[in-house]
C-alpha cells in the first residue's frame, strides 16, 4: 500500500535551489544553483519564475509549461510596495496573478518566507514529512541512475583495493611504492577515479584501524596491516543528482582471529537483513534482528570507558536525490515496499580493535530484493 | 560601518546539516551531513545534540562547549508525548532542560520545525537577511581558505588553456591529440585538476561558441576556432568549505573584429569596477558605471528576437562558505566595506555572436582592492 500522496491536487510552492533541494530538482529535473519560484497548480501546470539569467535556459531545457520573469513581478511588487520587495512579496504578486490564495510548501521551506507569505494573507499549508510521497518509489529511470553512481562508486573502490594488492607489508605497515600507504593517498584514488566516471565524491570514508571505530570518521594517516579499513563511499552523479552508497571493509594481510569473528558477525547480519526484505516487511524486527544475532554471538552495544561500542547506528536509508531519505531502517514503524531503494549496513565497533561495517544499496520488490552493489565481500587482501 | 550583529545576546537555534547550511558550518567548522541541533546561548556558550553516531567525533572535534545525547531527549519527549517524537519535540525538550524560551533562527529555518515549536510555546524570531553578519567581514583565515580554493581552480583553468594551447586548428574547428576537442574533454580536465588541489568543482562551465550566449549554459559539444568560449569555474574546498569563482573568456586562433570589440569593453567594465571598489563604496553606481560604459561603446542591453542580449546579469557577488552570498554588487543599496569578498564579473552576450565575461575574485580593502585572482586576461591563443 503506497503512502499517499500529500500534494497531489494542491497548488503547491516550492523557494529553493535544485542543486542542493532535492524536492526542487524532482519536480524540475532542472540544475538551478540559485533559488527560484516553483509552482505546481491543482491542475498539474508547472510554472517557473526566472531571473534573466535563467529566463531563456528554463524555456529550452526545462519540464515548465509556462516560464514567467522575476524582474516582471519584482517591478510589480516594488511599485505596489515602494521599495526593495523581499522573496514572499514577489511570491504573493505571482499567486495574486494566478489567483492562487493558499498554498502547500514542505517542511524544510524557509520560514521567513513563509511567515511574510502569510502576514500577505496567503495561506500555507506545511508538508511535515517526505513532500513527495512519490519519491518514496523509484521508477525505472531512477534505479538505472542509482545503478550506474553504484557503478563509479565500486570503480573507486575497485580502484584503492588494486593499490592495497599491489603493497607490501613492512614491520605492520603498509607500503605502497616504498612509501607508507595512507588513507588520504587511498582516498585520492576511490575520488579520483569516481570523478572520472561523472561522479562527485564528497567526504569519502578511508578509515585505517582506531578511525574506524566512529563510524564518521574521514580517517587519516598510515594504514596498518592486518587491522581493518574501512571504505565508505557515497557519490552523486553530476547529471542526474542522484546518488550511491557503499561500504566494505578489507584487511591487508592476515586478520586476526577477533576481527575474524566480528567481520563474520557482521556479514551474518547483513545476510540476515537481506533476507527479511520484501514488500511490507517491517523496519524494527529487521534491525531487531541484527542486534539479535549480534548479541548472540557476544557482541554487545553500549557505552564502554566513555565511547559508544558494538552496533550504535540504524541499518540502513533510503537513497535516491539525497543520500539519506525515508525510509530508514532502525526502530521505528517504516514499512518497506516495492520500489525502494535502501542501504543494509551493519556493522560493529570496538575500541581500539577498529569499525567494521558492510553496505550494499538495494531495490526492494515484491518478493525479496535486487542488490545494485555487486562488489565483492572478502575481507583479507594478500 | 559594519553592520550590525543580529545575533549578539540571542539565544540561537540552527537546525540543519553543515554540509550544505553555510550558517551551521559558520558556527561549528564542523562537517555533519545530517541535520543537527546546534544552540548557542546569549551567553554565547555553543551547544550540540548530536546522535550516537557522532556524539564522540563532536565531543574530540568541534567547538562545542557541550555536546548532548540526541537520544536522551527523543526518549524524554517520546515519554512525556507517548509516540515517536518529531524534531521540534526533541528541540522543545532540549531548550526546556536549558530553560531557554525563546529562539533566533534564520530565515531558511525549516517551517514545520518553527510552527511547531510555536505551538509548543516557544518563541521564535526570525532574522530574515544574513543571519551571522559576522560572514559579511572576511577573517585573515577566511581570505587564506579563498586564496587557497582559488589556486585550485586556477590550476584547473591552467590545464586547459595548455590543452588548447597545444592544439591545432582544422576547418575552422579546434583539434587536440587528432580528435576535435570538445566542451565535454575541457571541463574534465579542469575538474579533474581542481579535485587533485582538494577540491570539489561542480557544474563548471565551459560553453563555446552559441552556448556562452546563455551565462548559466553548462556548454557541450566540439569548440570551434576563432570564436569565444567562457571558462567559469566556481569550486569548494573540501577541507574548508570555502568557494572561489574565476571566469575567463578565450578564443583559439584569431578573434573577429566584433569579438575584439566586445571584449575590450567587457576588460575595461572590470576595470572600471575594480578601480570604484572601497570600504564605502556604493553597489548601485559600479553597477551602472558598467551599464553606462557598455552603452557608451554601442552594446545595448534588452531582449532581441525572443532572446536577452547585452548585459544581463548582476557586477558581482559575496563569496565564501557560499558561492553567492551578500553583496550583490547591482541596481541595489548594498555597500562595500572593508574585509568583504566579492567576485566582480561584467559580461557580454550577444546571439549568435557568442558570450564573454571575464571574472575575479577580489577583497574589498579600506583603500581599494586586493586582488586574489592572478590569472592572466589574454583573449587569444595561438
Amino acid at each position: 500500500m503506497r503512502v499517499k500522496s500529500k500534494t497531489r491536487n494542491k497548488n503547491i510552492l516550492l523557494y529553493a535551489d535544485s542543486e542542493s533541494d532535492a524536492n526542487v530538482l524532482y519536480a524540475t529535473r532542472f540544475f538551478c544553483p540559485d533559488p527560484f519560484i516553483f509552482i505546481r497548480t491543482a491542475k498539474g501546470r508547472r510554472i517557473y519564475v526566472m531571473s534573466d539569467l535563467e529566463l531563456d535556459r528554463a524555456r529550452t531545457q526545462s519540464n515548465a509549461h509556462r516560464v514567467l520573469s522575476l524582474t516582471k513581478y519584482t517591478k510589480l511588487a516594488q511599485s505596489r510596495l515602494g521599495r526593495d520587495p523581499r522573496p514572499a512579496d514577489v511570491i504573493t504578486a505571482v499567486l495574486r496573478d494566478l489567483e492562487i490564495r493558499g498554498v502547500t510548501v514542505p517542511g524544510n521551506f524557509p520560514v521567513a518566507v513563509a511567515d511574510r507569505l502569510r502576514e500577505r494573507g496567503i495561506r500555507v499549508s506545511v508538508v511535515r514529512d517526505m513532500f513527495f510521497t512519490e519519491r518514496l518509489y523509484k521508477s525505472d529511470d531512477e534505479v538505472e541512475a542509482i545503478r550506474r553512481t553504484m557503478k563509479a562508486a565500486e570503480a573507486g573502490l575497485q580502484a584503492a583495493i588494486e593499490v592495497i594488492r599491489k603493497s607490501t607489508i613492512r614491520y605492520g605497515w603498509v607500503y605502497y611504492r616504498n612509501k607508507r600507504l595512507t588513507a588520504e593517498y587511498l582516498r585520492e584514488v576511490v575520488n579520483g577515479t569516481i570523478f572520472d566516471h561523472g561522479c562527485v565524491p564528497v567526504h569519502t570514508i578511508v578509515a585505517p584501524g582506531k578511525d574506524g571505530c566512529d563510524p564518521h570518521n574521514p580517517g587519516k594517516g598510515p594504514v596498518p596491516a592486518h587491522r581493518p579499513l574501512i571504505f565508505d563511499i557515497f557519490p552523486r552523479s553530476e547529471r542526474t543528482g542522484y546518488y550511491a552508497d557503499i561500504t566494505r571493509t578489507v584487511v591487508k594481510g592476515k586478520a586476526p582471529e577477533e576481527v575474524l569473528r566480528m567481520y563474520r558477525a557482521v556479514k551474518a547480519g547483513q545476510a540476515l537483513a537481506l533476507s527479511k526484505l520484501r514488500h511490507g516487511a517491517k523496519a524494527r524486527p529487521i534491525h531487531q534482528a541484527i542486534m539479535n544475532l549480534f548479541q548472540r554471538r557476544g557482541f554487545t552495544t553500549g557505552r564502554v570507558k566513555g565511547r559508544m561500542q558494538g552496533f550504535f547506528h540504524g541499518t540502513g536509508h533510503g537513497l535516491g536525490l539525497e543520500v539519506h531519505e525515508p525510509p530508514r531502517i532502525a526502530l521505528n514503524d517504516h514499512v518497506l515496499e516495492d520500489k525502494m531503494v535502501v542501504t543494509v549496513e551493519p556493522g560493529l565497533y570496538y575500541w581500539p580493535i577498529g569499525g567494521m561495517r558492510i553496505e550494499d544499496t538495494v531495490l526492494v520488490t515484491r518478493s525479496g530484493y535486487k542488490n545494485l552493489t555487486r562488489f565483492s565481500k572478502n575481507l583479507e587482501i594478500r
